[in-house]
């Protein structure tokens, strides 16, 4: 379908991605309807996106020779997961001909957090004061400079509240350096920000320079993982935030969907981190905008036209499925959501299953009815 | 996810799909998106369905012992297409423990002209009056009776135009009883209907007993096929026609979704072709409704409740893609609407190659819009 965008290939596009979880599933689901040839590449012929194709291939991230030649068989790749190795990053970027994006080397920059953040200060765009932390042995001098609580986020690795540890009073500090896990990359420093509540939002940016905002949502954790998302909100800073990351991605030529999770403080927005990928903040976007975060990546990387994305549905809802134990999964018979399950074939406690998406007029309550239906699940 | 519907087996639940078209390839992509592990079984791995899950089984809809191995090993199993060997499916309902919906009886029932015809009378449904033709080298006793213009359509296999053939001036019965193709089950005559216009619609009925009408929309078809799908529109006939419908499914204990085309004379709603299967006349629930047909298909088939199926925006239109050469299927880079495209690997005029679906707020003109983008296609 996009000879005009990848001219020099045979169709059907073959697009390959790295990785087989939900979002790799997910966006492997949407290649399907737009005629492009979905391939897999990892572990486990039982992984989530592995399932849904008839083109997998089985292989390690870690494995760069048979990395190579899977990435070298495909017209484009893309990621579902900013931790890709940097050797391997740099591999691709130098010996594969292949259209990747976002392109390695942003990957490299926003995979850790101190690069990430260093990034969004150049940019100018807000985000909570931070340190480099040269020696977790030494947090009293971190304390002094933020006057007061920080938190301690591994710069490489981490995600669903994993590697980030909460220095809350000054008497913590001492047992929170000794008990702190070693990260290979070291730990950055945040100042604990007075939140009024989590939002985030998906910007997408195609390769031909378009550039499309999603709608801006609040986002509930528990535990460091989302819970629940719903929108779409208001917030008096947002159009400037917007301005100030769509000249960063910009600058940094940056191509596809970006997650931007953001602390809203009442007046201000502040970029928490951004995940340069599809983002379980945005699933909502299956059933209540016409275009998906998930196809708008995939249209980014091609370099057709993104359109508005029409929202369907005044207000949205967006409950995530958490494994509570090891009991087998069952949804109830009756859902007023839409079911997006992930295949997987083990649940654990935490472990993302899937999720429902719930659209509705603006007067009823939509959480609480997703809330509510949400306890007829065996999770 | 559904142990309380299919309680002896395992999860995830094994669902058979018979034959490996677009049809198939959209009911199991939402397979996947429910959590269902979608088997599909046909001639080729190159097939669109076979394309869209890492389950593929090579085999012929003719070949008894190769289908009926596959049928044994699903938990369930559905059709894409009525025309399925009356043989088969008499093997399929004697020997297979799976669930099978609908059942290879009413499949049977439905996929012959003529007893669909006979079916619908019992139920009183409306229906252009009809004849048994015995023999078709005499036409003159039928125009006779119809006083006028009928057609003839052969009793089976007869799709997209195909097997319908029209007497439209009594001069022409000769050359027509002479041209006529041997059809195995014979023919049938219909009156010719004075119609304003072809609407359509999909009724589904679950296992439990539970039903739902989806939208009644308007159908435009060339040459015998569709070409158009908008909606939705109102007629004051529809309500009643529902009734009858669903009266009909309950005493055939009919389970899925049953796609019905119908004559619109103005004053009066007349069946003209019930197909017992999601239509591409429902192509547009994918975009426009929460739970598109080919999910509310699968749910009936399970049990799972079907709930209210909410209509995301007050106008949609469905364009299909039709091949007009061979050359290769290419589109726009700009589409407002949704492009879903079924993989196949040729392009040929007629051929179904996909389509777009536009969702929209009252005012402006979406068949246009359609239309237009449409033109933008190499098809």
């Amino acid at each position: 379908m996009t000879r005009s965008v990848v001219k020099r290939k045979a169709l059907p596009l073959k697009i390959g991605f790295l990785g087989g979880g939900q979002l790799a599933r997910m966006m492997a689901l949407e290649a399907h309807r737009l005629g492009l040839e979905p391939h897999v590449y990892s572990a486990s012929p039982q992984d989530p996106a592995a399932q849904v194709t008839c083109h997998h291939h089985v292989g390690l991230l870690t494995d760069f020779k048979t990395l190579n030649e899977f990435a070298q068989k495909m017209d484009c790749l893309t990621f579902e997961s900013e931790f890709v190795p940097s050797e391997v990053l740099t591999d691709l970027e130098n010996s594969v001909d292949s259209e990747i994006f976002p392109r390695p080397s942003i990957m490299r920059l926003l995979q850790n957090r101190l690069t990430q953040k260093q990034t969004l200060l150049r940019y100018k765009v807000p985000t909570a004061p931070f340190l480099e932390i040269e020696n977790t042995k030494e947090l009293l001098p971190v304390w002094k400079t933020f006057q007061g609580p920080f938190v301690l986020k591994s710069n490489f690795g981490g995600y669903d509240g994993y590697g980030t540890f909460f220095a809350k009073k000054e008497s913590h500090l001492k047992s929170l350096s000794e008990e702190l896990p070693k990260s290979s990359q070291g730990y950055m420093a945040e100042q604990m920000i007075a939140l009024k509540q989590e939002v985030a939002a998906i910007l997408v940016r195609s390769s031909s320079g378009e550039t499309l905002a999603l709608p801006l949502v609040q986002t509930f954790q528990t535990q460091g993982r989302c819970d629940w998302v719903r929108g779409p909100i208001q917030h008096k800073k947002w159009a400037d935030m917007q301005k100030r990351l769509f000249s960063m991605m910009k600058a940094l030529n940056y191509v596809g969907a970006l997650g931007v999770e953001m602390f809203d403080t009442g007046s201000e927005l502040l970029v928490n981190e951004l995940a340069p990928r599809v983002h379980n903040s945005g699933h909502y976007s299956q059933d209540a905008l016409l275009e998906s975060q998930f196809a708008l990546h995939l249209k980014a990387g091609l370099g057709l036209k993104l359109g508005s994305s029409k929202i369907l549905a005044p207000q949205f809802v967006m409950v995530n499925l958490l494994g509570r134990s090891q009991a087998e999964l069952q949804a109830p018979a009756q859902l007023s959501g839409e079911l997006h399950l992930y295949g997987k074939n083990e649940n654990r406690p935490g472990r993302k299953m899937g999720h429902v998406n719930y659209v509705g007029s603006k007067g009823p309550n939509l959480l609480k009815t997703a809330l509510r239906e949400r306890k007829g699940f065996q999770l």
